[in-house]
């Protein structure tokens, strides 16, 4: 029998604030009233604040992230169009694999897990597409499987040396909200996210952020994919009135509404200043106890996931297992081909200092048990260290203060 | 500014139940968990049972009623497929729309809306298709912006009377868990379904439910349309596990294991029959204010929804926009054709007698205020006999007992 | 087998909003905490200006009501004082009780069950008391048993006219945030509530107002009863920094906040006028349903609730029964020697005009389903009538808004 | 700004399981209906067996625990009558105020903070009664405020070993339903718990349970003291069919349901052996820091709550404040004599080693804040250590069962 807080440090669904948790808890309301405008419009407004997107627009689609995936595909490409992919994780693989289902000629370059967008490689195949067959780039903001970001202005760049047209394509699916994220300045066509991540909601919704270029490549006169569900032009005639082309989960605009105050009130510099320190408290703990990152160098640390190898002869699926069954504590599993290599703690959303430091002391106790030799308290005790010495210029001010 | 309950009365979102938004109302928790397939397995076997639809299997989206639409004809059917279905308001409209715009080729019969299936038709194009070149026939069960429920068991016998092979597509959006459905002994093969109607959930969750027969042309060697999100084969693989091949929305599964348990609690022959008398009521109660449904006749009437003519000379808009203002309810507008002539009650979810009075109150009210000459409590007092001598029988057991 | 929304027609607890129960909805907080005082000091401000309490202060129990008596009695009172006090109901009765308990020289001036206070007896009383030997003057506003509104100001001008020192006692629990209470205007010393009634709250704690006057008779030499857990000094001793002697129960606070809210931005005024309006409405469907009230004529009519005589040869229990068991209505049943012949419904807090019709349509079904020969629609419809007229000003106004 | 989840380390409120929140998140429901009794009827009887008191009865009073103190000596004691009260610690303190308070003559026995009740000069007392003067004995089974917990049997002993027929109150706010509690084996004739510690509610309620010899000597001839509010007869009289004598919380009873419910789940036994590992790991953790317990010896440990010094030169308040702005976490305040010395974990209710160790987590920087020379990581590992040792035997039984 289960007792007490269970500790979700999987890298999403995350844990949904109390606050939000409670402006979604209301009755069904008329999806058609003259009253719903007034929530939604504000919705569309701040989404694009949050995406950094002045000059497009967002669409809420009642699905997961993976909807946001296909709409974004959907809606700007036609089958047979080339594409340009970058496959580093099992996301990454998987939306090649979306790609490739819904009939795109997906040239997809393999890198090592571990590392993230490939500038060089990507440069040199865009320099070489002189006759512009590339119709998009695809990159993964933040891989969750390996704890990597990548450069997505290093993308811009590459596209922009080489006046290259192409679409660019954003999976920020466990990026957007909690790191940094500027649509508009880094070039950003189309960019994906969902609920359950850094805005703090349940599974259920996602966006899609959109640009002025993305939507233009969705009107012109090629011909797109077959799509209905999520369809832009429905949306578009509907949203512009606050309404939606078929029912919409309003309990989410509620909690959104909530969780966009959240992150406006902290301010989204300081959100993502938080998920950085948060995260470098974890990185200090695991060092701590002597563990690796999949992440192969500090250029591809993820502030919202750390993936972490286990040490040679423990079993890492026994450690999550562990963690859960014992303690109470819910952390990601390692992904295809790091599958019982590898633990994932997910560090996004609503979080604080404390709670790092919980699960470093869950995971520390979880690895002693599945057999790994870690010295008890050493994870803790650095990633303590680490938010003292970060906190310090903080704790001058407010002594001060006092 | 407004006070009080807020009465719901469109034919859905409907009113979610206190148990079920409790239920509902949990922390996120860790999707890949071992604990979660208890509770999903179990769901997807009771819906099974709500769909009496033991041999073949019911996917749940996360997206809306339409997403399942897309889904059935995605996963069965390919671009170019001869269609059959037929046109009498604006939910069948929409479905004949997303089945062009996915490639379908359509063969559309266009019928007096206030009607709903046509046999005849129907019979007339299943005995000239020798060659078998429809590959399905759809049927809208409940239209909901008419108010005219069809008959799905004659469609199955038109079928099997010419031994047709061609699948049966139902959309049971608002018909299915408030109305009798017998997808096995009816032979539908793609049965689709929301969280908010019926079901009592908030909306954001479909159900698609699909016989073997629909399995099997999924499976065989045809090629099917392009697809990703709404797949079955991915949901087919992690299903049997009791997970998902994207983040699910676990909060609407704990919903639905209250719902379910509602429903089941109550016995689904209870159910039908309760929504029944509560919709023969409200019947009455339209009748003793003098006013016509759009349905042409009572073997149309949906004991879900009612689509009632205002008289002439009045504004249906002005009916709804007064109840809503002044009187704190929301009915269903009239869609289409019917825009201003029409206002619609839903009858269905959780629901009891009194909020019927309740909404016809408010109707008769709203109406007066609008200009309508209809007589103050005429429609309460109808469906207040009608409650009394439906219940009579019950009453006389009850105070026998008592 | 319930289903759908259990109407609530008892005169408290009344419906708690969707907005109060999502506000209460908290996790638990340390009571000592630096950021409680925020919250609280801003509830004991605002109470102040719910109970029109500029000088006094305002005390929460966590107690009913009736704790909340006895607090007003313990702190200001000695055993063997002399109290003028008059009953006229149950709960008039049930106080009359307590002071006796509680050792008080009670002299009880009886009034016939319909009526309230009696100013005349409380006059000739006053007057003959040259020496001030009553020490308090005790009313019950309104007397929730009867349906009953006292003249609480009238009350004041007799004291004022003797320039009679007595303390003033009010019992508010069903008046007070519901229809006009002024504690500084009229003089009241100790003025009950409880958070079920106009507070909108659900039971649990209760509010104590307190005059300066009566702070003072709790500080004065004169010894008072034995008390501790309803101490004034106690409280006022943490109060004062915005916290509690013993742990106080914070998820009402939050609730609190929320509900002074909702009663602040309607405007108090608003509120008092929407209970008018609403009762009103309530009683015309009553008349029209050929029925008679308690109250023995409009000067005592109660804006809170209103308590009906059944039709002789009814059984007021079996009404009230068939309501609840038939038609998922709570009515409040005749206490004492109304029990039988009486049913009462409540209508404060929440509530909006549609909710009384629907109120209205139960007690219609119930008195037919119970034997009562009525008229079925004829409460409705007179209800009806009144919503209307009452609102044509204001329809006049938006129409021309509009 | 404040994020993530808050830490309450307090020692109640408790934090209230989610299943407790989402089981009171109700409608307000009529106090009176038939269907009450069904609830309330079953809450008396297993709020007995939580109490280990089969022959008496439990009363739940709308009040804090301080008011079941009152109710515990207005129901059985008159003015004047000689008790005898032990005091080691702020609570223990507050009840013989409230004694005397209420006129009772008190003979007070006052001993060290960090022990608890002394059974020899209680023995010396009781043995020189021989008149049989003092008519109650008190002892504060768990002292909140220094984290000691008293030997009741121990009491019950010195009682019998001389025929002394005073009757025993115990407080057990802070221990029943956490550890182990037999009001009937150990002769505890007035007990009284609180809501929102063991039985994991809000504050609110608080629960009596009393022995048949307690309801006896409230029945008795001799004058007791005037009591209203909290009189047993209205109870006895209400609560036998289910009812109560004014408005009772009903939220409460449903989220006391679930409480009970996982209580028994779970098992009392268990729930008191889970109490003590938690208890035990928190002390290991103190320990393992280099702090020293108020608690003066092993015997004296609650397994509730732990009071810690605090190093010399470091302000106990400063610990306190840092944990809860900088840390998100609530430890208790030394009280009284132990202010500034002093902070307290509460380690009781709905809680896991996981939380134990983040509450170890933010003790150690907290310190370590303030200037405390710890060694961070230590608390943490020395606690993880006795889990580990403690959960040993379980461990191989699982991993036999894996």
């Amino acid at each position: 029998m289960k007792h007490g807080i269970r500790q979700l440090f999987i890298p999403g669904p995350t844990n949904v604030p109390d606050r939000v948790r409670r402006a979604m808890n209301v009755p069904m309301e008329d999806q058609r009233s003259p009253d719903l405008p007034e929530l939604t419009l504000g919705l569309f407004g701040d989404l694009k604040r949050a995406f950094r997107n002045e000059s497009g627009r967002v669409f809420m689609f009642p699905s997961s992230g993976t909807g946001a995936w296909e709409a974004a595909i959907q809606n700007t490409l036609a089958s047979g169009d080339k594409v340009l992919m970058a496959r580093f994780g099992q996301f990454s693989h998987l939306w090649v694999e979306m790609a490739q289902r819904l009939g795109l000629d997906v040239e997809v370059i393999d890198v090592e897990w571990g590392k993230g967008v490939p500038l060089d490689a990507y440069e040199a195949r865009i320099a070489a597409d002189a006759d512009h067959e590339i119709r998009a780039v695809f990159v993964t903001h933040n891989e969750t499987a390996t704890g990597v970001t990548s450069d997505i202005a290093g993308v811009r760049k590459v596209l922009d040396a080489h006046s290259h047209p192409a679409l660019l394509f954003v999976d920020g699916v466990s990026s957007i909200a909690s790191i940094e994220f500027r649509q508009d300045e880094w070039g950003v066509d189309l960019a994906v996210a969902g609920s359950q991540k850094g805005f703090m909601l349940p599974a259920g919704l996602s966006f899609l952020s959109v640009s002025e270029k993305a939507l233009a490549a969705n009107h012109d006169n090629r011909p797109k994919m077959a799509r209905s569900y999520f369809a832009f032009a429905d949306q578009i005639a509907m949203n512009d009135q606050g309404y939606f082309p078929y029912t919409p989960p309003t309990q989410f605009f509620h909690g959104l509404r909530a969780a966009l105050d959240m992150l406006f009130e902290e301010g989204l510099e300081n959100v993502f200043a938080r998920h950085h320190r948060l995260a470098e408290g974890v990185r200090r703990g695991i060092q701590g106890l002597g563990l690796k990152l999949v992440a192969a160098g500090p250029q591809w640390y993820s502030d919202t996931v750390s993936a972490i190898y286990v040490p040679e002869g423990v079993d890492a699926n026994r450690v999550i297992k562990i963690a859960y069954e014992r303690y109470d504590t819910s952390f990601g599993g390692g992904l295809a081909r790091l599958n019982g290599k590898v633990f994932r703690i997910g560090h996004l959303g609503d979080l604080n200092a404390v709670m790092c430091l919980s699960a470093l002391a869950a995971a520390e106790i979880s690895l002693a048990d599945a057999g790994a030799k870690i010295t008890p308290g050493a994870g803790v005790a650095a990633a303590h260290a680490y938010f003292r010495e970060a906190d310090a210029p903080v704790l001058v001010e407010r002594q001060a203060a006092e």
